[in-house]
């Protein structure tokens, strides 16, 4: 029964719990796992663990054993095994066999609330950012630098399907320039779909763009003027800090807390004592910090900006990939004054390629719309409606369902093996959707040197400095986990703690 | 003989000339011809009167008479007559037949140059335009505002066949994201293909974008600041005017030649007397002039501007289609410095709906790199793929002989149909390439006015004032004919002289 009561308590700690059910939803997501035998090995096993009949440090069944007793191949043993391992249920001790973990795994502390500096500040992290964009973007390296989705993760195959059909369907108009609002059947989809995140939205209010970033560039632009200062999450996404130094823009970080994002009270007293002309926030699994600003205090949000007639550009993109079945509500969903303009993408879910992404910019339509056709006259057709295509008919919540689940298994065993294998004094948030890790190091780490150490080791990670105006953060990094846990993740994690250590 | 001579005459004043070989082309390049037995009697009959047996005044043979000689239908016979007709070699007259035009068709005057003011103005024509756009962009209207290629004159059941392979190949790095400077297959066509406007260009100095339009402003953007002044023709594309009106820069409108564009005595003088950050010029086929800067002057054009140390952003997007077999130099092909950033794209050509465009942006690459992944992270995967597979074997050189005779063809008919029905007083340009027509209508015509009025009659036409800062050019209009000649055409031409002659 101790067992069950620690598994009972890593649920607490964590979202989703590493629990039987859950190990299952783990291997049917596993878009490795073609033999679906070992399966039902591990689960077996899971439960025994799970129910107390295997007790921490009892060895359990050795692999020749097993695959007698079962009548199953010892690769299908030992794939069982390796999940069983990789999930921490139990340990490999060389020339004896396979044990139940005496020390179930137990979370990380989290970072603290950020500290940022008090008063608007020039960003200046471009050329910074540009470099670390090239190496993590080398694709000889293990990636937890680059925010991407793994290829295999997408149903690129259907999607490619639909795209072609769509093409022979509808020859001249997929190759005719579609000029903002954009495509009227993605608008359409992109309008039903809004209600799941507690929005009332119609075809008429949605723009397309080329992915989320465009979508941000046009917002803020439609808001603000050069010379003026922006509210941003500190620390926030660096393409929004680039966007608001490429246009001369002043930024003013505004403290969060790891997992519900910006502190209100704080927000509130930098309006009164700032000339803010904008907020841009993700609410919802913000990137680096993954953090997720409940209901409750979004309706709070809107009004705190709505009493003071301030735009919020909220920055949905990983909305959809909460890692519990039910996503949030967007703070769109309590705007009333149409203050908010709300921007998402297709990039992070189904189509990176694609580059499609949309804004509901509220009372700031005209003005976006009009920058959307200075900037790009359109977005590209066939993608467009692709998208719609495949929104309407091709099994998108289906996909996103799978997604979640493997984003959360993901983020849990990076999570794991950072305990494993940094060094004592590493902080990890706990992001409960999304799927980057925000990773506080000991205070001497410099995570720029860190960065540079671990690309000659053929690893990216994202070094926290990138992710603030004035390149705070130096002993943070983001890591991505993208990318579906193999033992090049692992051992890939191992040598990064190893390369921390030895900088101590 | 007399005959033969005014047909050489004509050939003088055209380019391409209406001769017997050019009206094979033009039955060749329609895409409607399906029968094309009628070509033959086409030509037979126009060899006839170039050659002076058919002189002008002349019946020809009545339709029932040359279907019977022949030996085809009536209808073939109509079908060759009405191309004639249309041609201005022959004339029909009620009850009675056809008969060779007495008085050959000659091209009317042309406009002068422009004079616009001398000082740098803030630009004010973004409202206007955007109403204009939505106007012309519907599709119940006969169409000559939206400078679109007609889908009719465009491979796409090739493309799309490209892309469906592409995608079937190469499937993951499809759905990838492309980050700057983007697809390199792609940059290397776009070298490959450099070389045929004289510049010696290397993949690595290729930024892929969004269509022309972002390129445009990443190098606007990369040059010039808030506030600076920029160089442009008068008239110029109102799509410029609204990046610099969008970006709170001034303009400096140059006088321009109809024919051989920006005065470069002028631009030299406004340079020693303005502060002009940079110059954004259409040298080859400029739109609405149509205007192509003879090479030796653009080398004149670079040297000056590299004394200066002036970028030059150059807007080749209708350079590749010169009436004429062979196309002119850019700027960029006698830029040593690194000062002149070549546009361009492939929305004119092949494929509207990708949005796929290009900048070799010279000296400035570093920065328009980095704002190409500021505004829109990068540019759709598939589409760069599609037209650089496109480019290497799709028979684009071929599509683009026919794109360059076809309309060649057309702006001489829609010329010709100004001729015959728009108010005396009327002058046109005299385009070498590209698919505009410019055209001055008398003083006292207000073409916003005739806009308004056309639209209420279902055409559109794109009026004057949307070519200049400061909304001049209040009796000019462009009329796009970008679309195969039709009756509709020639019937909507006829009703918009119409109104015309009724607003004097």
């Amino acid at each position: 029964m101790r067992r069950s009561v620690t598994v009972r308590k890593m649920r607490r700690a964590y979202d989703p719990p590493m629990t039987t059910q859950n190990l299952a939803l783990h291997i049917d997501a596993h878009p490795e796992a073609h033999d679906r035998l070992y399966k039902q090995i591990a689960l077996r096993i899971a439960e025994l663990i799970e129910h107390g009949t295997l007790r921490p440090g009892a060895r359990v069944p050795s692999v020749r054993e097993l695959s007698e007793r079962e009548n199953v191949s010892i690769s299908t043993v030992m794939q069982a095994y390796r999940v069983l391992e990789s999930r921490g249920l139990i340990e490999a001790r060389p020339q004896s066999g396979y044990y139940v973990r005496a020390k179930l795994w137990s979370p990380p502390p989290e970072p603290g609330k950020s500290q940022p500096t008090r008063s608007a500040t020039r960003v200046s992290v471009n050329d910074l950012v540009m470099r670390v964009l090239q190496a993590t973007h080398e694709p000889s390296l293990v990636g937890f630098g680059a925010a991407m989705p793994s290829m295999q993760l997408l149903p690129t195959q259907q999607f490619n399907r639909t795209m072609a059909s769509v093409a022979r369907r509808h020859p001249n108009q997929c190759n005719s320039c579609d000029i903002p609002p954009g495509n009227l059947n993605l608008r359409t989809q992109i309008a039903r779909r809004a209600m799941e995140s507690g929005c009332t939205l119609s075809p008429d209010e949605i723009v397309t763009t080329c992915g989320c970033q465009e979508a941000l560039n046009l917002c803020l632009r439609a808001v603000a003027k050069p010379g003026d200062t922006i509210a941003i999450e500190s620390p926030t996404y660096y393409g929004i800090l680039q966007i608001i130094e490429s246009l001369g823009m002043k930024a003013c970080e505004i403290p969060t807390f790891p997992r519900h994002g910006v502190c209100l009270d704080e927000l509130t007293r930098r309006l009164d004592s700032c000339r803010i002309k904008a907020c841009i926030f993700s609410l919802n699994y913000s990137n680096p910090l993954g953090s997720c600003m409940p209901d409750e205090k979004k309706k709070q949000l809107v009004k705190i900006l709505a009493e003071r007639e301030i735009p919020l550009i909220e920055d949905d993109l990983y909305g959809n990939l909460s890692h519990s079945p039910q996503r949030p509500k967007t703070a769109k969903a309590f705007d009333k004054e149409g203050l908010v303009l709300l921007c998402d993408s297709f990039t992070k879910t189904l189509a990176p390629g694609s580059r499609v992404g949309w804004t509901a910019p509220g009372r700031f339509k005209t003005q976006v719309e009009h920058l959307k056709f200075i900037s790009s006259i359109g977005t590209p057709t066939l993608m467009q409606m692709a998208i719609a295509e495949f929104l309407a008919n091709g099994g998108y919540d289906h996909h996103l369902r799978k997604l979640r689940r493997v984003y959360a298994e993901q983020v849990g065993l990076v999570t794991q093996a950072i305990t494993k294998y940094f060094p004592e004094g590493t902080k990890v948030a706990r992001p409960a959707g999304g799927y980057v890790l925000w990773v506080e190091l000991p205070p001497q780490i410099k995570s720029l040197e860190l960065f540079e150490r671990a690309v000659a080791e053929k690893i990216s990670v994202a070094p926290g400095p990138i992710f603030s105006p004035k390149q705070k953060f130096q002993n943070f990094i983001r890591l991505s986990c993208g990318t579906p846990w193999s033992e090049a993740t692992d051992q890939a994690l191992l040598k990064l703690g190893r390369i921390i250590t030895r900088m101590m």
